[in-house]
């Protein structure tokens, strides 16, 4: 696997002057998604966790229903990418043929932002019914999360350029985060690995975004019946009409003692 | 046209107790773009300077190579789409049936996050030529830009929620700035904005970025020939080798009264 991070040469310029340095940045490579050898889409992401990534995307992405529906996946062995920036996916034999197809349907979609030309709320529902609510975490676990995520951080630390996805469980317990380049891949790992292990719904838990909450992000969770979705920043409004919509609650502004509930 | 804002309700919860409020929120919407009818992306943004975005999309993306290949560009008069999130696009007569095309080679080049299977540094140079350094800005200028930004953001100043992007000259004056819920879409708006303006080449000028500097915003910069580009956040490996060998300067963690050249 590839490291994280690189290190580069750099000119720092302070108020005392500038110097020669090194630093260590977030890698950032494509990652092209293949369904049977034809590609469906390229994501800029931070390798490691590649096959969450791909998972994720597919589940989210509406490609895959379940991992059932994957027989096998792995990186392409060809000498062309060493770099192992292409990853192969094999439906199972009972996939409908439909299915597969989804993926390019998927992909006129998600042009520009991981984004969906389902806009329309009436659409995602057909596919992602409403959460039924079931339990509320307290101000006092919500509050507890952002400390938590940051601390866990390993290559945000490093990098100051990574976003960040934990899961957390009912009392705030840090169960599982990954770090991504793109807020979107961030969550999609988070999802895919919760996916491979065969811990779908994920109905039991808190997801904790580092950036904002837009659309896509809340689209996402609901697709993986998360019930509780907080940001660290702001949401949009169309992020606040789905995850009223879904049932899901939605907290933003999620720092120091406080946070708004959308 | 459309609000950048919507309020909203909200429970505000902080150490001393909750209550209900009200806030605003940016708006998240998506616009379908068209080329002569047929949709080749959509994209969630925060309406407002539609056209810019769109004539910087289909720039950015090699779907025209400057404002002559438009011959029209307008809003789709729908009364299934009252919101106006449909943008529709004549090409030129001149423009090569090859280039009609090249909206779809996008728009599958562009899944997941605006980004580009051409992520072979070798491919982007055959369209973008590296740059020529021909001047730099002084630390003093450079240092000035964040909270030059930050003045002049009207909408995040209200909803903490957008990315902007500002154009300065050379001396550090903002000349141009636009805001929206996606980073890529707040560059493109800024570099449609000068397009239509029928200014392209951006060689006398620093952009500048609230968050962070990806490949894809080095590689949008560089289409529109920015010779410096600076972020507020941290930038990614791949921006950094693609603005070495683009002969673009880099600036990243442009904070108080430092910054690191790459």
């Amino acid at each position: 696997m590839h490291d994280p991070t690189r290190s580069v040469d750099l000119r720092r310029v302070s108020a005392g002057g500038a110097s020669e340095d090194k630093d260590v940045v977030a890698v950032e490579e494509p990652l092209e998604i293949r369904v049977e050898g034809a590609p469906v889409a390229v994501t800029m992401r931070t390798p490691g966790d590649d096959l969450d990534l791909v998972a994720g995307f597919l589940f989210t992405e509406g490609v895959i229903d379940g991992f059932d529906d994957v027989r096998a996946m792995q990186h392409v062995d060809d000498p062309a990418d060493p770099q192992g920036n292409t990853v192969d996916v094999v439906l199972a034999e009972g996939v409908p043929a439909a299915r597969r197809t989804r993926a390019d349907r998927s992909l006129f979609a998600s042009s520009s932002c991981g984004v969906c030309g389902k806009a329309s709320l009436d659409r995602i529902f057909v596919r992602t019914p409403p959460l039924a609510r079931t339990w509320d975490p307290s101000p006092e676990v919500l509050t507890a999360l952002p400390d938590r995520l940051r601390a866990a951080q390993a290559v945000f630390s490093e990098t100051g350029g990574l976003h960040a996805a934990g899961l957390f469980s009912r009392s705030g317990e840090l169960e599982l985060l990954r770090e991504d380049v793109g807020r979107h891949n961030a969550v999609d790992k988070v999802i895919g690995a919760r996916l491979r292990a065969d811990r779908i719904p994920i109905d039991d838990c808190i997801l904790l975004v580092s950036g904002r909450a837009g659309f896509e992000i809340v689209q996402k969770a609901l697709v993986a019946r998360i019930g509780v979705l907080a940001a660290v920043g702001a949401p949009s409004s169309l992020a606040v009409e789905l995850a009223r919509a879904g049932g899901q609650r939605l907290v933003g502004f999620l720092r120091g003692a406080g946070y708004n509930e959308y």
